[in-house]
């Protein structure tokens, strides 16, 4: 059985198991924020029908020069998305016949982009024992030859660790002298943080940095991403890029949830209360834990041979966790849950409460 | 001066022309239907806007399945794509070193993708001498090798012409002989009628097909295009594909207005009257125009010389054609203009009265 790549769009994952779907269903599968975009979008959802019939801007000038403020970066080191995953796949253009670091346990389309280039994925783990963080010798170690590029999460999907700042800036430099390349996913740097973001080493001609506008914003159907990166890797990829590849309501969207001051400092403060809220109930119930920066949990029940068991009675519930089967350290031990709203996330702990309960009382 | 390469977003264009854009513009640079998507899609728009914040079907599958029964094709001889202009600068991945033919005028995206992705571009011309139509004998002579590919435009744009099936059905014989591809563009093929696509040639290997989904159902700003190939091109070019390319509003609107049985039927009748309304009076002012079958017509003013004060008078009154200066054979001295609404056709063929006789006047 092949089940999905991704979480989101659980009817597929339904399908797959041959379990029939409730009527009701939580999909803690996806990573995006669950409490919807922000008021702009909403309100101004009707008159963007127009928009629709028109072709968009090529160059989305309006939204980069949001960008261009946010990040305080040049127009010039902006390259807009069809959500980030066509920037990956775009970018690995440039790294054909190279070998490109894969830090696992990590979002699959890293291996997919590199080998659709014909790129060569070398494999770096972590596991729970090092807090799910790299050997930095060994990324050193990578990054010292030059031509070599190494995708870096940040925080990581699906762990949510944040790396630290001082370390990252310390592979840059290795990365910067020998003519290497950091492939830096921020996808989830805004839940964590902006502070966190490696957005002001823009220019740096070793840095990479793919930034998504769909988990933070609710706008994951809408597809809008970005690369920030030096002018001439701007250029070069761009090269690649299908003209309108940005259609005109993600640039409507992304136009007004950067308007939007006030959002993602409340999305934020929300997620991070029902993160810990739920962190906290797990361990309390005997799970273990990822030390997760970012809008989703990463658990493990007290007797990890019993994940799926664990996973398929949520989902026959109607909770649809994301299995982990093919994130490599992981191997379906664990279960991923976006942080949803707070009436959905104490939906979640009490199943999973039921479920501990029912399954010592069967041991 | 750069004009830009395509029509739509008449605000660069005056902005590149350092004309100020009139209050009242009617946009003729653009191809798609000017009256507005099927009713089903303004009708569902207000209920699209919670498909925002999830992630589409990465398979589109609804939709698919209503090409199959459009086309009578089988669901995995479908690629779905983030506009048409995505498919091609994918499809040519296939065609790295390898020489891709270009019939001139031609759709300025052809070369663009042909030399992003390491090709060669071959050049055809055709000219008002031979109706718009290439020589048939060098299309044979260049598809009887193998490895080769050529873009055909059916009908063409920006000349509307439309090459006759049997023409069609010989070069693609040659090419299925050679090992070569005819790279088929039916981007307007629905103005002209569905009874011209090859869509029923699916499954030859020569064949690859481009659909557009947003000229016909006035969708531009969405993007959504698919491919008609055989199930072996498909699987290839879908590696390269990214993740999530179709956004879900292209989705839920296509599958929206592939169930409008009326639609087309109702938007090819009013087309091709308003377009013979059209030519018939450009050809009384003493214009030139070509034999266009699509939702556009190419013209040209008694002195070809006059083409550019033509146009920049148009723009000074709000009126936008499309200039040709980026289209080879074309060289400026024609003017392409997308069939509106009856109501702002007739101002166009008011502006163009009075222009003409001014300029007759003048001499």
């Amino acid at each position: 059985m092949t089940l999905p790549s991704h979480g989101a769009n659980p009817h597929i994952l339904y399908e797959k198991l041959g379990i029939s779907m409730p009527e009701q269903v939580i999909d803690f599968s996806e990573n995006s924020y669950a409490g919807g975009p922000p008021d702009g979008v909403k309100e101004n959802w009707l008159s963007w029908l127009t928009a629709a019939s028109h072709y968009p801007d090529p160059n989305g000038v309006r939204l980069k020069k949001l960008i261009v403020e946010k990040h305080h970066v040049r127009e010039n080191q902006i390259l807009l998305g069809n959500g980030a995953a066509e920037l990956m796949m775009t970018v690995l253009r440039l790294f054909r016949n190279r070998e490109v670091g894969v830090i696992h346990p990590a979002f699959s389309e890293y291996e997919r982009v590199i080998m659709a280039n014909g790129a060569e994925a070398v494999p770096f783990y972590t596991s729970q024992e090092n807090g799910w963080l790299p050997d930095s010798t060994d990324i050193h170690a990578f990054l010292s030859k030059p031509d070599r590029a190494i995708f870096i999460c940040n925080p990581n999907n699906p762990t949510g660790v944040r790396i630290p700042e001082r370390l990252l800036l310390d592979w840059l430099e290795t990365a910067e002298k020998s003519g290497s390349t950091i492939l830096l996913d921020e996808a989830f740097i805004d839940m964590a943080g902006e502070e966190f973001s490696l957005s002001d080493q823009t220019g740096n001609a070793a840095l990479i940095i793919f930034r998504s506008m769909t988990k933070m914003y609710s706008l994951a159907g809408l597809r809008l991403g970005y690369l920030l990166a030096e002018e001439a890797v701007i250029q070069k990829v761009s090269d690649w890029v299908p003209h309108w590849n940005v259609n005109a309501i993600a640039l409507l969207a992304g136009e007004e949830v950067l308007k939007d001051e006030e959002y993602t400092g409340k999305v934020r403060e929300e997620t991070r209360a029902e993160r810990h809220r739920l962190q906290q109930a797990l361990r309390d119930m005997g799970f273990q834990i990822t030390q997760s920066e970012a809008n989703y949990v990463l658990l493990q029940p007290p007797d990890p041979d019993h994940t799926e068991n664990l996973w398929r009675s949520l989902l026959e519930h109607g909770l649809v966790l994301r299995h982990t089967w093919n994130y490599q350290q992981l191997d379906g031990q664990w279960l991923r849950a976006g942080i949803k709203t707070a009436e959905q996330n104490t939906k979640l702990l009490e199943a999973l409460s039921t479920w501990v309960q029912s399954s010592s009382s069967e041991a």
